[in-house]
């Protein structure tokens, strides 16, 4: 079988080993003589699975026990009103830091619920920079601040955690969440869409401080209430149980390759070769600030729409599949997963080179 | 491999030829080179997938055009609040008929959004029954009413539709959809979480007459706005990509049997089979009324808790799991599901009639 390239943004590429583990279990997990798609979700060998996915994410990530762990549905896109029906309950008040259309979005559903503010945006630049803010930017009296901690579509993330002061801090880490360590005490509250880093589309991991969860604001649905599923474990009702087992094969590969420590190492490699290339590439540029650059999404651009989209084109022939960029970006982007391994990033490379010195001719 | 027969209420036994093919696919979908679970959601692959999933429903139940089908995520707990907040917006009330656990929590939840109105309850006899009504129960000012037309837990089903006059109807048909032909141009909308007949957990179904598509409550999430997963197709955000393409394994399963009429037939002569054996035993018994049992979920008890006990236990020994009853019902419940074949409810009955003769010794 002749697997892609798979530059995907999400959905995203899964690491091999982990498929062939689900292919083999797929029938019957674990002598169980069952599916872990057909398994009641009430019984041990799921309430295992799900116990066993929450301790490894806990200590693969180094979690504090004053923080849940929610397996919840709906993707980052119901946390966006999630968040504030929950955390918004107080002063009836946030702060945003606008980077890019998720951040815009998040903003835009919390203006449903309260009073939202922008501490700083980055579109006076097509959101190519992360811009700067000091702990003084932000309102003394809003519920939470709010970032996304990587921008998937336009290749930038947060090298430092803003210092927000007293306010929680709220972090939507769909495109980043396992690609380094990260310091959860920093924040309120984290969450991820699972299908980057995490586990097929359909999951969403959601961690909270345990003193953040109260009641939320009236007329919230039962399944936007964060305290209904800790209470209940993320089993008030039917969880994404495949979902949840393939996260735990995913986090069982990544400790197996060493932790976050390593995927630290292995993911600055992989980006460094990709950013080394196109900066001394006379035909690919890259469209972000430097100092703040994505490990996860290198976005680029030739400059020239006609040569893009043949670059695009010809990259497909040679295996290398979802590298256009998004429509607000244009050009290509390389989502460069922890599943993606190092001779996927030389492939494209080199195809990269290959495809320059053809345009040369 | 030695398989189990599972009888499980949700999620459930799958047909093994829909686990079959999805094992051998796992890591390369028809030749794509990918998984289904990393493909894009928007690539040409996968929206194919969607659109063959929809046309397939549409086609197996006889879904009207003037219906829409929505892909969520949430589980019919999700729809407990979003059939309010999108519905009860003309008279703000809605009516209710309580038949169980589930339709109880529709209710309850629809109480944080209107007035809501039970016409009737089968509480007084531990829901083991369906309360008869006619038309001129329902109000006549009610923006929808609401059933659920099988019930999980306790065993019943609606044999008819109730005439609600000119409101439009409202059902939870988790645990029935696809056993049999349903005139959907009874229903206003019919929701399912897709764990027991559909798909693994993590997909939530919903069919919803397009007039009843507009604004929503202010304050509805936009997850939770029909309006917008009908403009994009099921695909305004992420939807739980594998669940689908399992959702399609399964209809294209139900057509290669013959379609719903066919799995009607497979149904009643399956569920007969076990209510037959449960009418002339003298230590098991149905616990529902006869004219309302379910073709779904056979519920069931000797009446003695240390002997339900240890049917139980050894139910396990001999392949069979998952056939305890809900804490609610006690005693037994077989779930069985489209995927359950004959012989996994002839294996039960054998093993039924093999432990009341042991107990008689």
């Amino acid at each position: 079988m002749q697997r892609v390239y798979n530059f995907s943004a999400g959905p995203s590429v899964l690491p091999q080993t982990v498929l062939e583990i689900a292919q083999k279990e797929l029938l019957n997990y674990e002598n169980s003589g069952q599916s872990v798609m057909e398994m009641s979700h009430r019984s041990d060998d799921f309430t295992n699975i799900l116990k066993q996915t929450k301790l490894l994410l806990r200590r693969v990530m180094k979690i504090p026990y004053n923080y849940e762990i929610l397996f919840l549905q709906g993707g980052a896109s119901s946390q966006f009103s999630m968040v504030p029906m929950n955390l918004m309950t107080k002063n009836n008040k946030a702060d945003f830091i606008i980077t890019g259309q998720w951040a815009t979005k998040a903003y835009l559903e919390a203006q449903k619920y309260g009073e939202c503010k922008v501490i700083a945006s980055s579109e006076d630049k097509n959101f190519s920079y992360i811009p700067k803010v000091s702990k003084e930017d932000f309102s003394k009296d809003s519920d939470y601040a709010h970032i996304c901690l990587n921008n998937t579509i336009y290749g930038t993330k947060f090298t430092e955690i803003p210092d927000t002061g007293k306010i929680s801090l709220a972090a939507d880490v769909s495109s980043c969440i396992l690609s380094e360590p990260i310091d959860v005490s920093k924040f309120g509250i984290l969450y991820a869409g699972a299908q980057k880093n995490l586990a097929p589309a359909g999951l969403t991991v959601v961690i909270i401080r345990k003193d953040l969860i109260g009641e939320p604001m009236q007329k919230t649905p039962t399944m936007f209430n964060y305290g209904v599923h800790a209470e209940k474990n993320s089993l008030y009702n039917t969880p994404p149980c495949f979902q949840i087992y393939m996260c735990k094969l995913v986090l069982e590969w990544i400790e197996s390759k060493g932790g976050l420590d390593a995927m630290k190492i292995l993911n600055y490699k992989k980006a460094n070769y990709l950013y080394d290339f196109l900066e001394n590439s006379n035909l690919f540029k890259s469209t972000v600030r430097k100092s703040d650059r994505s490990i996860m999404n290198v976005t680029f651009t030739t400059k020239d729409k006609e040569i893009d989209a043949a670059f695009i084109k010809e990259a497909k022939e040679n295996q290398i599949i979802n590298i256009g960029g998004h429509r607000k970006v244009g050009g290509m982007r390389a989502s460069i997963y922890n599943a993606m391994p190092m001779e996927g990033v030389k492939h494209l490379v080199e195809f990269m080179k290959r495809f320059e010195k053809s345009c040369k001719l």
